[in-house]
């Protein structure tokens, strides 16, 4: 077999073999198979498609070029949850304390942020102290001990992947269905858990653009789980518009801790409980939607969710005074508001512009050595479907430049559509799938 | 522009632009682009394709990223005559010398094989000093004054091809139209011809497999000509057995030189012809095919065509007297027949078979700085066709190595189907297109 043969069989339309995914994988984990290989390879798969099979066997491959994390000690179902990316998604920050509190055992590991906002790791990063460095023992025992535990993904998981992903990014071959699914899933094999929830986010400030796209993902990363003996259920959410109002690593802590008081915003809650429920009527906490739903509210209620988050940043060695004290979270220097230029209702937010308004000031990174100013974004005063006088405020922006803001300002100044009739917002949960 | 935006047009199927494929071309001989964007590209044009527009941008692109040669000297039509590539084709031998007899002017730039079987350049090495070597101006002035030069294509002719070639070979996006059409015509293009001859081989031997396939490509190199004010003419002829009946450099020396005798081999006389007749008539030389074909039969009879291969050899620095004494060209020390082993007639030879024998043998190269054993080969006894008794001869295997014609003899055994119903060969010429 060589490598050549592999990419002709993929360009011709055929299906590959366990065989030949082991060859090419092999290959490349050895690095006997160039990036020049390995990038036709990635196009002709966008092209040409794989079907289920094929891609549970290079989930199953790639999730193998690394650490496999063993959980089994923990001897409890073992929740993750994933999301694939949207603006203002700060939902990690929530259900991790609140499914521990609710009595579940949830072992999260977590990305830095590559592209408009931070990841999770870097929101909790502007916690000051907060260790996302666990060793997997002490991921394990944390878990064990107070049910949860979110660390930074190890660089030696599931290697393939970053190969693959670094040659995807700068060769048009990111939105392909196959290699995003196996891509999450392998990351989440390899991550231990035995059942997942997948946020799959849906819309202009997603990956996947379109409600079919998103179905088609999400029927194959679940049936892709099945083939490998792990439970996966897919929740496509709306991202047609920031999730929360607050965009920006501190601003999103403070949200989530708003969320975790009783404080948060409807579509924020609603997803949370969505996902959450799915979490603990699989785990067997919860015998229906309805009764998970009523021990989450009675965990946010009781404070014990709120509690479970301080015990969380205490473990991890962070300040969790700023649970009550925002200003011990990183501040920016200059808060400006932004105020609409006419009066009728926010018919669209365009989530991607805002995003990149938000990379603008600092908040997200173009390159993985790029620093990230915790402290900048934006916090929204107005949603889709909300009406809006002249002059009434839009948004704040939060920035430590002068030149940074204007240059934010005169994208955000496009970013929202007025209309003068009322449009409802797009159902914020599409469809689940299991 | 970014390098990934122009991959991700093509990998959605958008038609380039002018300033896209210039950008393109620009960074890949800067070598701005690095190899693994190059290959995400060339496979998205080999499963996207490309329309005529483009691939007359991209080869005119091509042809001008090395040195474009200005024949304009030469003060007359100037001919040129391209191969596809086939098992066997020794038609450039023949042809510059006969063009040259009958009053043409033919300048032929020609490269090394990396194959089953060496290039002209490679074939007219196995002459004692032959000197490939030209410099532009020598190559100019030879044409001048005896109506024909054979040179080896410079390294600085046509840059992005060479680029392109080496990763298509890696990375199976050799058999794409476009990329066929932009890499033969950019050359053809640079080489400063205005009237060319294609020789399209289709079948089992050749790049292209099928009529379909190979009247596409040469209507694609015809139109692409057009639109850079250049007359291609494309003869699709049949590679499903070998040209003529010597397969290997020195073999092939002394069947052209048989040709030039008037002993040549029924298709070998007749492709010749075929091509030859197109560029007398473009050249003015000849008002019709008929009166072509008479003035090259009339060369062939008088000797002009051999004396002007004569003159060809002694003005590059050759030995000619192995036109009179094939002993004076290299010899393999074991020649070996190989009989049949039923009585019948020769359905097929399968070329690709036949040809991967002689590379065994040593004729070929697997990598550009393999040597090549001028001497082996096979002489075929039998074409398609022909009727055949157990035991008669079939070939005779020329070979210098015991080991490697054991194991050219292993796959030439089954090279030949022999069945009890005569069939006749395909029709050399399957068509013209200009």
């Amino acid at each position: 077999m060589r490598a050549v043969d592999i990419i002709s069989n993929k360009k011709n339309g055929k299906v590959h073999s366990r065989e030949e995914l082991e060859f090419w994988i092999n290959g490349i984990v050895s690095n006997k198979i160039p990036d020049y290989q390995i990038t036709a390879w990635l196009m002709a798969v966008c092209l040409n498609g794989m079907n289920f099979d094929e891609t549970a066997i290079l989930t199953e491959l790639i999730a193998k070029t690394g650490t496999m994390l063993d959980l089994s000690s923990i001897d409890d179902f073992i929740l993750d949850k994933h999301s694939t990316g949207g603006v203002g998604d700060k939902i990690t920050l929530i259900l991790i304390p609140l499914m521990a509190a609710c009595g579940g055992k949830i072992a999260k590991l977590s990305g830095r942020g590559l592209g408009h906002t931070g990841g999770t790791i870097d929101k909790l990063e502007s916690i000051k102290g907060f260790n996302t460095g666990l060793e997997t023992k002490e991921f394990i025992e944390q878990v064990k001990k107070i049910g949860c535990a979110i660390a930074s993904q190890t660089n030696d998981l599931a290697y393939a992947d970053k190969k693959f992903y670094e040659l995807r990014d700068v060769t048009a071959t990111v939105d392909c269905l196959p290699l995003i699914a196996s891509s999450v899933v392998s990351k989440k094999i390899a991550s231990g858990a035995n059942i997942i929830v997948l946020d799959v986010k849906c819309g202009d400030g997603a990956i996947v653009k379109t409600k079919d796209q998103a179905e088609r993902l999400s029927k194959l990363m679940v049936e892709v789980a099945k083939r490998l003996n792990r439970s996966i259920t897919a929740v496509i959410s709306s991202m047609d518009e920031p999730l929360g109002y607050n965009v920006g690593n501190a601003l999103e802590v403070i949200e989530s801790i708003e969320v975790l008081k009783g404080q948060g915003a409807k579509d924020l809650v609603d997803l949370t409980f969505e996902l959450g429920s799915i979490l603990l009527t699989k785990a067997k906490i919860a015998s229906s939607k309805a009764q998970a739903i009523e021990i989450m509210e009675q965990a946010i209620k009781n404070g014990s969710a709120l509690n479970k988050f301080r015990e969380l940043i205490n473990i991890q060695k962070g300040c969790s005074e700023c649970i009550d004290d925002y200003s011990l979270l990183p501040k920016a220097s200059i808060i400006e508001p932004l105020y609409a230029s006419k009066t009728g209702y926010v018919q669209k937010i365009k989530t991607l512009e805002l995003a990149n308004a938000c990379k603008i000031l600092g908040a997200g990174r173009e390159r993985k050595t790029d620093s990230i100013d915790y402290s900048v974004g934006v916090v929204l005063n107005k949603k889709v479907g909300d009406k809006i006088e002249i002059g009434e405020k839009l948004l704040d922006i939060h920035s430590n430049s002068v030149e940074k803001l204007q240059e934010a300002k005169n994208i955000l100044k496009e970013a929202f559509v007025i209309t003068n009739e009322k449009t409802l917002p797009e159902p914020l949960v599409y469809k689940i799938i299991d």
